[in-house]
């Protein structure tokens, strides 16, 4: 039950889950972390925003790179050190986000890999990508 | 039902939240992002790691950094453009996590505002800090 | 509060429930249980396999059988000894499905009940069927 | 983003995921099912039965067995055709379930596999066994 060691990540290295976005999903997120800004969970206030709908928090999304991270790319084991996430395009209710980790950077002697991060919807628009610094599974 | 607006923030400028984080805020975030890796969801795994229990994902104080940008500081009408996050600690059930968010740069012309972000538990350990940057509300 | 015993049961006795299965149910149940194979929450990939949109975890409806035998019949005190799940039919966001368990074995030496366990929906097609065993309650 | 397909799978193969049960868990499953049986609900009840304390749903780890096959092996694309299960103990809240399948049959003009699927807690007791019959994936 131990994810890729350091040794077994070689540049390139790629790993993707994606999950259709619901309004489920997102008044969860919003009864879990307070966010109820109401271009969120506020129908009525967001249609008349320049979203038009409500949005996914994009936080959402940065939990799905977590999610990667965690079980696919490095998986089990890794620890996370940080991740810059830039918000480029909303996520709206029924969007189909696919997010992949993809490995840019091997530090190897202080065990660390650098994970290009990208979410894109179904239309191949990136909604948010940024970069995540791991610390490797050991052995 | 706005925000604060560009001038209407000053740097030094501060807002925060408070949580208890508890089992249930992690099997919700695991159920939402995806994010079973066992660190977080199985006790008897967790045990035996560095961490010697299961802990919070990251990316739920990440949320909490939301929630405070988007409910307080500027608030209603913000857009947010990117976040840095980085984990220093671990976040355990049962810890209390506040989450504040600090005006440290205003870029006027481009109605942007830079925010420290942080979390810090109950004992005041730094589990989680690093920088926002946001479209202040327009009036 | 106690449910049918043994010699309270006779073959032929059925009970039923039925709900709505909505998008929520399969998140939900995705969320605790870990499964997020695609076809269930992953409307891009669904909408290009057989199966044409996001079905319904199959368990999703050996839930509702459990719900009924553990609700009505026999009810409270009974034990879950077995159960067989065929999975006939696809259910669909939207599909009403009506689980009923009749009595079709008694074994009153053992205090056990056999139930045939059928899940249908609004349609009427059988989208699970099987047998359960059950210890009956005591008085 | 396929599952293993019948030439992929040999007699011996097996995958696991390992969850711990929380109260969380055991009352978003019976919100979901509506199975409200006071032996998993109702703890005043629940501690003077034979069980002592709330106990999980059977079904939910019947779940895990889903998401084991749904997400590992065979994975994404196989079609779930049947499912035998015998509840041969009780997971209480603290529990942490691995759930085990293992191919013990190929039917490989029908493009079947058969599953042994177990769920043992954290002192080995093996507390759901049984098995599954798959259709497995196509390429």
């Amino acid at each position: 039950m131990s994810g890729k060691t350091i040794h077994e990540m070689k540049i390139g290295d790629s790993a993707s889950m994606a999950k259709t976005v619901t309004e489920y999903d997102i008044y969860q997120f919003a009864g879990v972390t307070g966010d109820f800004n109401p271009v969120h969970i506020n129908e009525a206030y967001a249609s008349k925003t320049f979203f038009k709908s409500r949005i996914a928090h994009g936080m959402l999304s940065a939990g799905f790179i977590s999610a990667v991270i965690g079980m696919k790319l490095p998986g089990t084991g890794c620890i996370y050190l940080s991740q810059t996430v830039n918000f480029r395009a909303p996520v709206r209710i029924g969007d189909t986000i696919t997010t992949t980790a993809e490995v840019v950077e091997l530090f190897v002697d202080k065990n660390c890999v650098r994970l290009k991060t990208t979410c894109t919807n179904q239309e191949g628009t990136v909604v948010v990508d940024g970069k995540a610094l791991i610390l490797a599974p050991k052995k």
